[in-house]
Order: C-alpha cells, then sequence, then structure tokens
C-alpha cells in the first residue's frame, strides 16, 4: 500500500461519521500539510459517495491539523442524478480543523475536451533536472517540529527559470512550474488532486521571504482522470494585497490534459510557527 | 433605497435564522441568477457577521431558486481574531437552494497593493460604447418564464470585440470583457461582489450556442473594497471538458484596483429551462 493510501485511511464509524488519522509524514515544519488534511477529509466523502468523483471540492482551515485521531463527519446535502453535494467537518480533541463543502459527479474517462485555450507548461525535460531538495543537507528538526517530511513524499522538479527562492534567490515572478509525481510510484488520482494542487512551495517565495503561509481557503476543480505518472504544475500569485495572496494552479497530465485547475487563499508569508 | 438592497433584505427571526424573499427582479428567463440568490445568502451571513467584510465565499447550487419566500440558516463555525468562518443554507419550499461557506474578516480600506502582476482589462471609453441589450427588442416572456429582467439591473458596456454572441456571431474566444455598474446608481461594495461575479453572460456563448448555463459551484475572492461607480470585468472560460466548463473573472475598480477574483464551475450550455 502506497504511503498517500495508508495515511488517508478512514473507516465508518456510524452513518456519516468516519474515523481517521493525521499522520507525521506530511509535515511542513510543525503543522501537516493542508492538502494533505483536505485529502482525509476527501476519503471519508468518497466513503459516503462510492463511485463518485470529486468536481469541485473547497475547504476553509480552521486551525493547524495536529497529528492524531482525526474524525470526519459528513453530510450528503443532495444526491442528485448528476450532481451530489456534500458537506464535511474534520475535528480532532482541539476542535474542528477544516470544514468542507465539494460536489461530486462522474468524469468520464479519456473524454475528449470540446474547447481547450491553454496548454501544459513548458519545462526542461525531466531527467534534465536535479530533483528538488536533493542537494538541500536537511537540519535535524528543531524542538517542537516535525521535519519537512512532505519533502520524502514526492518527486519533485523545478524549472529552475522560476524557483529562485530554491537557491536563495529573489525571483522574477510570482510563478513556479515544476514536474511532480509521488515518490513511491503511487499514481495520481482525482482522490489525490486536492493534494497534488497543495504540494509545492509557495510561489511568492520568489518574492518575499519564506516563511508559514496559511491556507485560508482552498478550491480545487477536478477536470480529468489523470493519465500516467508525472503531472506538470503551475501555481502563480498574482495579487498580494491586504495581507492576502490567491495561489492559482494549473495541474495537466503526461498526455497533456488538463486534470485540475485550483485556487487558494492564503495570509502573507508569517514567521515559522513553532511549538 | 437601491433594487439591490431592497431585494437582499434579511431579518433575524429566530438565532441563526433569516427570513428573506428572491425577487423577480433579476431573472434570467425562469430563474433567478446565481449570484443574486448568493447575494441574499450573504445578506444573512453579514447580519451574523456585523462589521465583517467577505474575503472568500463559496456557494454549491443544488436547484434552481424561484421567486418567493427563503429561509437562511446561518452557521458561525468559527469566530477567530482575524479570520471568521461561516456556513450558510438558503432554503424555499421546494428545498435546499445554495449551501455556503465562506470565510470573513477586515478589509483595510485603501490599502496599497504588495504585488500585483496584473491589469485592469483595456476597453474602449466606456462613451464610445453602446449599451448592452439597448437595441434588443424583448420579446415579450414565454409563458411560464420572467423576462430577463437581470438586465435591467445593470448598465454594461461591453467590449464588441469580446461579444460576438451578442451580434449572433461566433467569437474567436471565450472572453468577455466589459464596464459594468448597477443601473440605479447603487455604488459596488464588498457584499455586492458575489452578485457582480455573476452579472454578464457567460463568455462561453462566443463559441457554443447560448442556451442556460447552471452554475454548480462558484467561488469569489474579494480584494478591495470597490472605489467608485463603474467596474472594469473580464470573464474567460479555458477550458470545456467532460460537460463542465470553468468561469474566471476578474473585476477591477475606478481606481485600477483589483476588487475581486471569482471562479465558477457550471455546466455546458443547455436548452433553456421551461416551466
Amino acid at each position: 500500500m502506497h504511503v498517500f493510501d495508508e495515511d488517508t485511511r478512514v473507516e465508518q464509524v456510524a452513518p456519516g461519521l468516519f474515523a481517521g488519522r493525521i499522520s507525521d509524514r506530511w509535515g511542513i515544519g510543525l503543522v501537516p500539510n493542508g492538502g494533505y488534511v483536505l485529502s482525509v477529509a476527501m476519503a471519508a466523502l468518497r466513503g459516503a459517495l462510492p463511485g463518485l468523483d470529486p468536481l469541485t471540492v473547497t475547504a476553509h482551515f480552521l486551525r493547524p491539523a495536529k497529528v492524531g485521531e482525526a474524525r470526519i463527519a459528513v453530510e450528503v446535502v443532495k444526491a442528485g442524478r448528476r450532481f451530489s453535494t456534500v458537506a464535511a467537518r474534520l475535528e480532532q480533541d482541539s476542535g474542528e480543523v477544516i470544514r468542507v463543502l465539494g460536489t461530486y459527479g462522474r468524469i468520464a474517462h479519456g473524454s475528449a475536451p470540446v474547447y481547450v485555450a491553454g496548454s501544459p507548461p513548458l519545462l526542461p525535460p525531466r531527467e534534465s533536472l536535479v530533483p528538488a531538495w536533493s542537494g538541500t543537507k536537511e537540519s535535524p528538526p528543531e524542538a517542537g517540529t516535525m521535519a519537512m517530511t512532505i519533502r520524502e513524499r514526492f518527486d519533485v522538479r523545478f524549472d529552475p527559470a522560476t524557483s529562485a527562492f530554491q537557491r536563495g534567490e529573489r525571483g522574477e515572478s510570482a510563478e513556479l512550474r515544476g514536474w511532480l509525481r509521488f515518490s513511491d510510484g503511487r499514481l495520481p488520482d482525482v482522490h489525490a488532486l486536492g493534494l497534488l494542487a497543495d504540494a509545492l512551495p509557495p510561489p511568492v517565495f520568489n518574492l518575499l521571504s519564506p516563511g508559514w503561509v496559511p491556507t485560508v481557503e482552498l478550491t480545487v476543480h477536478v477536470r480529468a482522470h489523470p493519465v500516467g505518472e508525472w503531472l506538470r504544475c503551475v501555481f502563480r500569485t498574482r495579487f498580494v494585497q491586504n495581507g492576502l495572496l490567491e495561489e492559482d494552479g494549473e495541474i495537466w497530465d503526461e498526455s497533456g490534459t488538463l486534470v485540475a485547475l485550483s485556487r487558494q487563499m492564503a495570509a502573507m508569508p508569517q514567521p515559522q510557527r513553532r511549538a
């Protein structure tokens, strides 16, 4: 079993109630990655809507998740012929962590797009790129923090033209392009796209000092079933104002099909959270 | 009192419960506009969170609204120091119409952006543009439909380079740019942006035969308090696949500030709904 599936396993314990666990393998310092936490909630939604695909899922982040038990309460708001809408609360002992609203349905495999005005991000061949963080000397985690364990979960190849922050430099724009796959061979599917849309560092790191960029809200539109192992991604921030920024993502698969559009609202970088 | 404020008036009738009314003045054929219905729900959210501004609001559309009474149940999910998250259900006798999830906070007036990579859409001077629908002979509504009453609510000036569908022609892309203001002098504010993000016809009408394009989900990021009366808008659809499309919007104010980003997921045009 792949790490993603192990770490998003949920069990129905009562009608509309699922039990799961937040693992320490998706950590960004002290805090489990938001897209990972969403994926645990989406595992419960999948349990409540067997056979359906997420079409559009929105999560609002209420407080940082902690490693440990989680309960997910699912409400089927409307089970329709074509669209089914669901709400979920993921709670831990500290309180409610995320609230989710989503609409599920069926996405045909291999259905041809009617209209496409866009193309996968242009990237250097991935064989020519150094895996991200491969040259990083991971310092031992400071007291009370997890290491950046999330880095072990993915094989990431940034286009160096867009990842100045990785070299400690400033970039020209808040755009980050790269190749992305699970490092353990797990194939991307529609249920993992909530995580994959939040798996890369914030592109605003190219402009502002890196720090903790808490997600306020994340919405993912799932547009196709991914084909293949590698994804081509582009994430960009165009507007930083009022202490907030947006992060828009496109995720394309190996067949050259757009598989997800994402947008999140996040707060400007803040000093890294400590315990 | 302006029409928008009259038609989004709500009254608290119990803790967390508001009564309102869906008016016939925002109709698109048989169906009240989705952004308008969202605005009635947002009026209840505003009542529950006095003094706060919407930052990010998502609505999932469950069934078409009907003209008549509505009840809005509001749950304050978390009242925080900086961010407050709320959920709402708007119900009518036919059942639940929309489910809403939002995070509210405070947007400083006139705060300067830290970073902007974008600019208002280039538009011909609005004095040079014919108001939209001014040459349209409105045929009397067919049995069981409202007229397009929403058209009376707004003064819209499309850039003709982007509004081929208005002339019964096909366009080159699913992009629609134009000037937009309330026709009765009501100034746009953060509470009206849910409506304004859904006020123009779908840009995909430039490519596919116009029809009923039901919104599945609409998310609006409010980024600034609008200044002035006129808004400059651009809406575009880049991907139509699996029977679904996205519609991305940018709304800019007279001071040249981005005031909202919007994205909706909608279904492909369908024959107009009849009673």
